[in-house]
């Protein structure tokens, strides 16, 4: 059947996505890309997740190991499909275009955009941020989330446990591509939410968040059960 | 092997769970059990979920039908393994002992427990509560929960979504048996934490979540995107 069908019209994937008018070229521009996390990006996630916790001074909660995360973010032989349980994307940036995929397998295509900015960024730390693809591709970032379901609209959601992008690369719109990464793949989904938790003192947070149409509710707080008071429930006579 | 083995000592499971001193006989015990919901206990479940939409004042939230609960909640042909996903613990009542239950596949026991109770439960909604399993046995509550990550700790958890027990079954121990069981399970499972939100106004249920041992999140709040807004972003272009 496929060999018989005339061939397809000149795909819009073939025509280079990044067309910038002559009359206003960019002086700095930069690849971004957000891709599924495997568990070749272990050792990068686990430096971004320890800058993460040094940020929020909050080293004494951090005990996660490479090889703790590869076990439960990417269990062998088979890890679930991505968006079925905890799923990470990457935030790659290069100051090259980035090549062309192949499809992957979970029907995720990568989401790319470029970047024109006034002046370059110095990232001290790129050599040790090099991403595992190779050349000159540095991780900037990363969100990790998983599915959550809502009783009420009996669809489930998704949960942004954590999103982070490395100090240089802060308020440029990279944060802003990956929270929309997801809430776009929740949309696509038919999904019925997409929610998280902030900060109450982090107003410059909170405004962005309700600029991109989220609310935020007042009167909720979380509980956490953890550590001892919970290994206790393993041997409680219920 | 297993053949030219002795045979086993009498097995603790033998034993009648329910051993009353005769100094003090109970005037109605009420037997309880915590096993894990199927697709069969969805048109209870979706009336408990509607119940609780009541009783939160929130019924213009609520758009769950049963389709839509088996659909998401127990995908055809194979739902995922309990514990990897959306999981319900139903709870149900009985005048009488349960029978002894085959090992679930899952290797999820259910929790047996006896109440002892001064009064008997008057229960003017029984025949529409009565369970799937059929008998006397009725439907007083459940408890819907799923994984959730710690990327601090590298581990999974759970997230409780929604815990309900029906009014007249109310403020006996029903819910604090529903909740002990899901922070029983992770804490069997080795899971780092057990989290789920409370109103800031219900001091009740605080002061019963931190004598279990729960901390609350004083400056954590929720954000939620849904509805239009979120839709919204199915068609961004990033």
């Amino acid at each position: 059947m496929a060999a018989a069908a005339p061939p397809p019209p000149p795909s819009p994937a073939a025509i280079p996505e990044t067309i910038v008018p002559e009359t206003a070229p960019p002086r700095h521009p930069l690849f971004a890309r957000i891709r599924l996390g495997t568990i070749f990006d272990v050792p990068q996630l686990h430096k971004l997740i320890h800058q993460m916790a040094t940020y929020e001074r909050l080293t004494d909660q951090f005990s996660a190991t490479e090889a703790s995360l590869a076990f439960t973010l990417f269990p062998s032989p088979s890890p679930p499909p991505p968006f079925t349980s905890f799923t990470v994307f990457i935030l790659e940036v290069s100051p090259d275009p980035f090549p062309p995929t192949p499809q992957d397998p979970s029907n995720f295509s990568p989401i790319l955009k470029t970047f024109h900015l006034d002046l370059p960024i110095e990232d001290s730390e790129k050599d040790i941020f090099r991403s595992e693809i190779g050349g000159d591709v540095v991780v900037a970032g990363f969100v990790l989330f998983f599915p959550n379901y809502s009783t009420f609209l009996a669809k489930p959601g998704f949960y942004i446990e954590d999103l982070f992008v490395r100090e240089p690369y802060r308020k440029k719109g990279f944060g802003r591509m990956l929270f929309t990464a997801v809430a776009a793949q929740a949309a696509k989904m038919g999904y019925g939410r997409v929610e998280w938790v902030v900060l109450d003192w982090n107003v410059n947070a909170i405004q962005f968040y309700e600029q991109m149409g989220a609310k935020i509710q007042p009167d909720w707080r979380v509980c956490r059960l953890t550590g001892d008071a919970l290994e206790a429930f393993a041997h409680l006579n219920i």
